[in-house]
């Protein structure tokens, strides 16, 4: 709650601020209505939350969560064993999901997750993530974003799968690319989806995370070693790097753990030295 | 010794094995005379030399260094902390150096610090930098090269140093980049200059390093994660990365603190899992 308030004065103008899982498969995960209960709304940030089922769904939009998030694996054994479902009911059933958030007139994204690989399956081609991203967004998603789950994009990667999401006629200015930094690449990747267009991007403060059933996935880019690029490249993110800062820092305290952020330990770079 | 044989055998074709500094100055750096008596030279490696004076310089050609690296810092209040002399004095005395090695047959790389920034007098304007890089190769040197030496660079503004070094007449497609990767953006920063047509680039096997007159420098660019990345971009650099990563285990081993490598902790993308 705390960090989720911090975060929302920072600038940032999306936050995924709850996870509806079932609480006795992801403990960690619990308590969800209480966050969304709790924390002070700021106009104009979106409060999304991402649901993997019908329960969670209803959930979500009982806690008056401004956009739901729905995934589906473009690997099937990723998928199968995320959520023991195949691709096509995963599919299927983020269609029934789409639907209940138009229903109650809230925006639905359909993520891709294993869009860069799988830690099972190795490589997954360009064109079968383009597929089940085509099938999502016939389904009724209002957003598209792509999830490199375990860290294997490099630019020449987010450079085939827009060429591949292009072909299958989707807009690929529109999209959201979500990077790991596990092997180091995310900050390269965000360059390379820049590069063609790509405004939308995931982090998470200070490079909190990983994922309970991608074995060997580290944390996303961080929010403020990407911020802190993007400024310097004069590009304006509209959020403000020392309250993004802070924000890490209480991340860190309330893990009681390093984080991964470089900002973190280094400071912004024009942080000057005595001489 | 056994880590530069270690990388000798990857493909690596470019070593900086020594650095030639006062011993009483900088202790971690003495016995480069002995390092570049024992090593085994492989043909084909170049192993490189740091030398920062004539004495430096002599027992650099005495110890049969194939290439001699003299450093300037384009930041003032840099040099002058880090040699104790002003940025026209370290040119004069490249100069000197550039001439002693080419008395005795061998190349001399001459690499402008603080090229992207400095951590006391903030920005450096890459007119400046290329200045001084025009009067280094002037000077003679047979290559240049440009340290990011606290990790302030961002793709724009490899982009920005590369303009200024065109516009002095220097030949960027032959420039060597220097990274640190102190605030992420290392790789980021390669792809910058890779799409600007420089092949060359410094890094260290599992991010050893720092600096020790740069408060704040982390280690460079990891040489697993880069050729990790770059393979994968289909650039063929001839190198083996299960040997690097083997190095990598080596120098993590010697040191015995855990390095800032990404690969040695997550491994190649294609690692896979057990379904």
């Amino acid at each position: 709650m705390q960090l989720i308030d911090a975060l929302s004065s920072t600038g940032l103008r999306r936050i995924e601020a709850a996870s509806f899982v079932s609480p006795t498969a992801i403990p960690p995960m619990a308590g969800s209505d209480e966050v969304m209960a709790r924390i002070e709304r700021v106009p104009g940030v979106v409060y999304s939350a991402l649901v993997p089922n019908v329960r969670g769904a209803e959930r979500a939009l009982e806690a008056k969560a401004d956009e739901i998030e729905v995934v589906v694996s473009a690997s099937e054994t990723h998928n199968r064993k995320n959520v023991n479902r195949s691709v096509d009911e995963s599919i299927a059933g983020a269609g029934e999901l789409i639907e209940l958030s138009h229903d109650a007139d809230v925006a639905a994204e359909a993520i891709v997750s294993t869009a860069f690989g799988c830690p099972y399956e190795g490589d997954i081609a360009p064109s079968r993530v383009a597929e089940v991203a085509r099938r999502l967004a016939d389904a009724g998603a209002d957003r598209l974003s792509f999830g490199d789950t375990t860290g294997m994009a490099t630019p020449r990667r987010v450079d085939d799968l827009l060429d591949a999401l292009a072909a299958a006629g989707l807009d690929t200015d529109a999209v959201g690319l979500h990077f790991h930094n596990t092997r180091g690449t995310a900050l390269a990747n965000v360059l390379a989806g820049l590069e063609r267009g790509v405004t939308r991007y995931d982090a998470s403060i200070g490079g909190l995370g990983g994922c309970p059933y991608a074995p060997g996935a580290s944390g996303n880019a961080v929010t403020e070693d990407l911020v802190h690029m993007l400024e310097d490249m004069q590009i304006d993110t509209g959020v403000d790097l020392d309250e993004l800062l802070a924000c890490a820092t209480l991340a860190q305290d309330i893990v009681g753990r390093e984080l991964p952020s470089a900002l973190l330990h280094a400071g912004a770079r024009l942080r000057r030295y005595a001489s």
